[in-house]
């Protein structure tokens, strides 16, 4: 029963709703609580694939939408799909380019078949909908296609997040009946704003159509943290337990711990990569901008203790000095840090779980990054 | 006899005055002919140190006078030198700055005891005169130091040449005074613009003065190729056989062999690194951009038959799209190929030297490269 699609619980937290899992796809199995980095236009921003393999990256968000534009989605199917074209052999969740409908809001045209882009780099028009969306993950090849949504902004009347559920629930269902690439599972999107009942009557509705996995959708949108975590409770009681859950765009550490919680498998968030290109270190006890002018003489590793290539080879002083002048490598060694440091953070987390100690991790994170972990603007998804 | 400083010919050729050698340093022994990538802000553009050892490279070059701008070589030192600075164990020649004479004409004044730069990045004053060029050097504690040298521009005519000749001279000798790092190898450089008469009596008195090993400076600087071959030509009657010869700033793979011809051993050139952020791959036959449109849907690596990691996983579509759409991975990889080639190269020039076949090597190697090598602009050096 290790098909695609077939997904393991192997361990759950008895103080939370915590769970592991192994969840097995045509490119391999991925360990849940899992973060995927997110891959926009087909790289991990800086990153090489053996660089993700060495950092325990096991799985990789690619995105329907920007591949759409560029290079064009038959360039990647007919120079072998997107596991090929991206030198990478594991597992690979694409979007469908649902959160464009919400990022780039002045761009689209919303109808009742999907919705139609211009787009941002030479505004030629796009047109994605269920049939497109799904059929561009097909021929992308991607292991798991998640289905075409609509993503509405916070805040949003009640009225306007009626008739987008309204719309995700019946393009989910003419997304389950187009054809998949071989082995591909899909994922339904819980969508319903901050409106309780919503999100429990969109969560019904597409389990009943049945689907491989479950992300919730429309977080991560500029919401304060308890909407944030609202619409993760309100999402969750429909949903099977035995099916995957995935909080979409989300996030900081200690938004992850929450989530896991109550019982989140799946994470991508952009924020590794960006802050990365900011500058900004991701350690144990929390961020720091490694550009300060504190760490100018400093001989020590980006992060004390860190088994990273980043960590082992090279000082504080040389990161900022790359950074300073602009040189490719310092952003490549801060991206190679920090991706670490969210890998191995999973790893403590899905440790814990497994051993019985998540309940005593999360405390401690909370009271190690919470001080540290001022929300960030532009944190979340990748436009 | 294998100290710093031990040079040793292992392989001359019949059919010209091409030879093959191992120059050992304080930090390992260097194979020549050698190519020597630049790592004028202590990083090879794009590049880490782990993938400098896998493209075959045993020397890099670092720069003075951008390390004394950032981040200082206050930095450096106190960081424990230029090697722990950069992660690199292997040999580091460093340059003394008199290269910036030249390329910063507009931001210095030439004096007696040396030249007065106002930073290229904030207007600092800095003063490098052959004291000042040593020290620094001695602090980053490089295997090889460069004589801080006046390298006049071209064309220039005979009295201006003449006068940056004798304080070319007279400031190598203060340079042979001065301190040292431990094993730190010296060598001094000939200038005399296209001059014989100047060539041959710079090239004269620096051997008398006995340095470690001796540079052709003073060329790709704008010249043409015969005024270049005629400056390799006109330096090197006086300079010692058993000591190392260095051509400084060049350069492209046709200039390489024509030298390595005349008895030239080493060479640094920005070319394999500036060209791949333009978008330009260097393969066995000749330079070709991969953005072009006909590399949308190709499927083929970026020299077939390359053995690199660029090559060895990636397409030309995915390099092109990366390079198209602003992925730091794009440019990586390219100049992770572009270097591969350049190593491959040269290493193709020492075994053919070393089994008596060079001739026949150059002459296909310029059958092959001729047509497809046309003069770029700023090839050269980095500023």
């Amino acid at each position: 029963m290790t098909g695609p699609g077939t997904y393991t619980i192997t361990a759950a937290d008895r103080g939370s709703m915590a769970r592991c899992g192994v969840l097995h796809t045509a490119h391999g199995a991925v360990h849940t609580p899992v973060f995927m980095p997110v891959g926009t236009q087909a790289s991990v921003k800086a990153m090489s694939p053996r660089e993700l393999s060495e950092a325990g990256v096991e799985i990789l968000l690619g995105n329907t939408y920007h591949l759409d534009v560029r290079p064009g989605i038959d360039v990647v199917e007919k120079t072998g799909g997107l596991h090929r074209f991206m030198g990478w052999d594991g597992p690979i969740l694409t979007d469908s380019g649902g959160f464009q409908v919400f990022s780039l809001a002045a761009r689209r045209k919303i109808g009742p078949d999907g919705v139609e882009f211009s787009s941002h780099v030479d505004g030629r028009r796009h047109f994605l909908g269920p049939r497109e969306a799904m059929s561009i993950q097909r021929r992308l090849g991607s292991d798991i296609a998640m289905v075409f949504d609509e993503c509405p902004p916070y805040p949003c009347d009640r009225e306007y997040a009626c008739q987008s559920v309204e719309k995700t629930i019946s393009w989910a269902a003419s997304c389950a009946g187009q054809e998949r690439a071989p082995g591909q599972l899909v994922f339904a999107i819980v969508q319903g704003g901050a409106y309780a009942d919503l999100r429990r009557r969109c969560a019904a509705a597409l389990v009943e159509m049945g689907f491989d996995g479950y992300a919730i959708g429309g977080v991560s949108v500029g919401e304060p943290e308890d909407v944030l975590l609202g619409g993760i409770r309100d999402s969750l009681p429909p949903l099977p337990a035995e099916r995957p859950r995935y909080l979409m765009g989300v996030g900081r550490m200690t938004q992850i711990l929450e989530a896991v919680a109550e019982g989140i498998d799946m994470f991508d968030c952009v924020m590794p990569t960006r802050y990365a290109r900011n500058g900004t270190a991701f350690t144990r006890s929390g961020r720091y901008p490694v550009k300060a002018a504190a760490c100018r003489f400093d001989a020590r590793p980006v992060e004390e203790g860190c088994a990273c290539y980043t960590c082992a080879n090279f000082s504080r002083a040389y990161v900022r000095h790359l950074l300073n002048v602009g040189e490719i490598l310092g952003v490549r060694l801060l991206t190679i840090h920090n991706l670490h440091r969210y890998m191995e953070f999973m790893t403590e987390v899905r440790k814990a779980i497994a051993e019985g100690t998540f309940g005593d991790l999360r405390d401690e994170c909370f009271a190690r990054l919470r001080k540290n972990e001022e929300s960030p603007p532009g944190a979340g998804q990748e436009v």
